[in-house]
């Protein structure tokens, strides 16, 4: 695979003018912390639960361009592919509190949970209650306790977002994020690798015309590894993992999220929509709401990631409710 | 540049299954036209001005996801960068029609207009009355009557969709939208070719490390080749071409997208947006509002476009009016 060429300047100042193009294009709405890459919402609400989300940069709109009113209150920016560092974590934690405490959601990283529980730690000092919630979603790793956090890190937010802006106490918040975590799981798929924009070099090797399935957003092996199939099968081989992993069950109501991981055409998610519906109605699990886009993205990888989240009427309620943000912004 | 592989079933049945898969992510709202390849809303209201847009297949999301309360009613879909053919559009007006006529919106190409005009002269045949508005805001093309319908078709669309959803007549929905028409100017570039989803074949050549200014959405040509420059470069020369070509003057006021035409980043149209934004506040022109996403694509093509809509009043409020559609869901 040849080098890939981003639009870019310094390769060494990509987060900086990430979070730049993000203060600009909130009109307003976002500022960048004093010192710290980190975005922070300009209004936030006296009295409410904050919301602090954050890992590494280079899956654009996940996680900085979630931070609004009705998601996160801030989100800390670490280096492409890597955890932002503790003290920036706990900056942005003192910056975002409003005396209710503050609930961390990110992804299931080693080097996230191992910053952001230092963070929590530094902050319980000062007198911050922080709570954390990880987002475990992805169903191609055997044991759940090791499980990444991958598209369905979309739905966690958006709930969490909506838990936060109107829930009385940390507690009451973090249980419906705990909720919405249980309930949760996603399936990738890459047909072409992504790269990495400081270098272009390929983030991993897959052969012409190999596909893996259950791969992760930074390359991490995946469960099969096979040469590329109709849609139709794909997604069959797909929904099947998934259904059976929860397991989802004859009469659940779900949302699905069709997530880009990059390169891959909104024709061809909508080809893959088709399939997966009707697999649902197989299986007697009823699809209330559709999601599509890239919403969690491997720089240019070419692949999807298909999310169902079981829904209940707070669920449901939580992922519709109103929010605004760049990905958000119609 | 090595084949593309697509995640699609048959290439013979792409349109097919892509309108199904609409049909299917709209939860009701959409269905498609019997017998001929177009989307529909199931809930035209009753005296309403009619908007009918479409064109080639292969841009999605343009034009059929943008059929939706507030945005266009129908769309018709032609093969693969191919118009539809004068009796679908002919079938799509009469099933639109509320009695109000019908308005046209679609890109300026030799194919389209020639099947869509003869559509009009069909449904005149039959009492409808039409009129037609191009897209044609592209200005890498040296005389405005051959300029392209680009990235622009996006403030269009949604500019006429919250137009005919409120106008008490044709003439006041066509007058508004002939006033976008004149305000919108787009500028894209090209780094990467996309490709033919039935073959995997690219849509034009590009040697390694070269990008063309100003190439059209099948790969049509642009005004300028060059080797890949530092995004700031680059941007400047997109901004300088686009801001003298209406042009663009202190004191204007402006929407803003950052269109990806397929496998760019969110992350490097971030870095764009900075830039554009310096540039513009230098030249003394105010961003009023950003949009940024997949909006107008040309397959896996790695690019952007930058439009301009020169606001007043009335397209500002149009533009912000509430929709519903695929991309606009949240």
């Amino acid at each position: 695979m040849s080098k890939v060429q981003k639009i870019i300047n310094d390769p060494e100042n990509i987060v900086a003018e990430v979070i730049e193009g993000l203060v600009l294009a909130s009109h307003g709405k976002l500022a960048k912390l004093d010192e710290v890459p980190a975005l922070i919402r300009t209004d936030i609400e006296e009295g409410k639960v904050a919301l602090l989300i954050g890992g590494g940069s280079g899956h654009e709109p996940m996680y900085s361009a979630y931070v609004g009113k009705g998601l996160a209150d801030a989100s800390v920016c670490g280096n492409i592919f890597a955890s932002p560092p503790p003290n920036f974590i706990h900056e942005a934690t003192k910056a975002v509190d409003r005396g209710k405490g503050v609930l961390y959601l990110y992804g299931n990283y080693a080097g996230d949970v191992m910053n952001f529980d230092m963070a929590a730690e530094m902050s319980a000092e000062d007198g911050i209650e922080v709570r954390t919630v990880l987002v475990t979603d992805d169903v191609a790793t055997d044991k759940p306790e090791d499980r990444r956090g991958i598209g369905g890190a979309f739905y966690m937010v958006k709930i969490a977002g909506a838990a936060c802006a109107t829930a009385q106490s940390l507690d009451e918040a973090e249980a419906v994020v705990r909720k919405a975590q249980a309930n949760v799981r996603t399936i990738g798929v890459a047909v072409r690798a992504g790269s990495l924009p400081e270098t272009g070099e390929p983030t991993f090797e897959l052969g012409e015309g190999e596909i893996e399935i259950g791969l992760g957003v930074h390359g991490e092996p995946g469960v099969e590894r096979s040469t590329l199939m109709p849609a139709d099968e794909l997604t069959t081989r797909m929904i099947d993992r998934l259904v059976n992993d929860l397991p989802f069950q004859r009469g659940d109501r779900v949302a699905m999220l069709l997530n880009n991981l990059g390169a891959t055409t909104q024709m061809e998610l909508l080809i893959v929509n088709r399939k997966a519906r009707a697999l649902l109605a197989d299986k007697g699990i009823e699809v209330a709401r559709t999601d599509m886009g890239a919403y969690f993205t491997s720089q240019e990888m070419a692949g999807f990631s298909i999310t169902l989240v079981r829904l209940d009427d707070e669920l449901e309620r939580l992922i519709a409710a109103p929010c605004q943000s760049l990905p958000f912004s119609q």
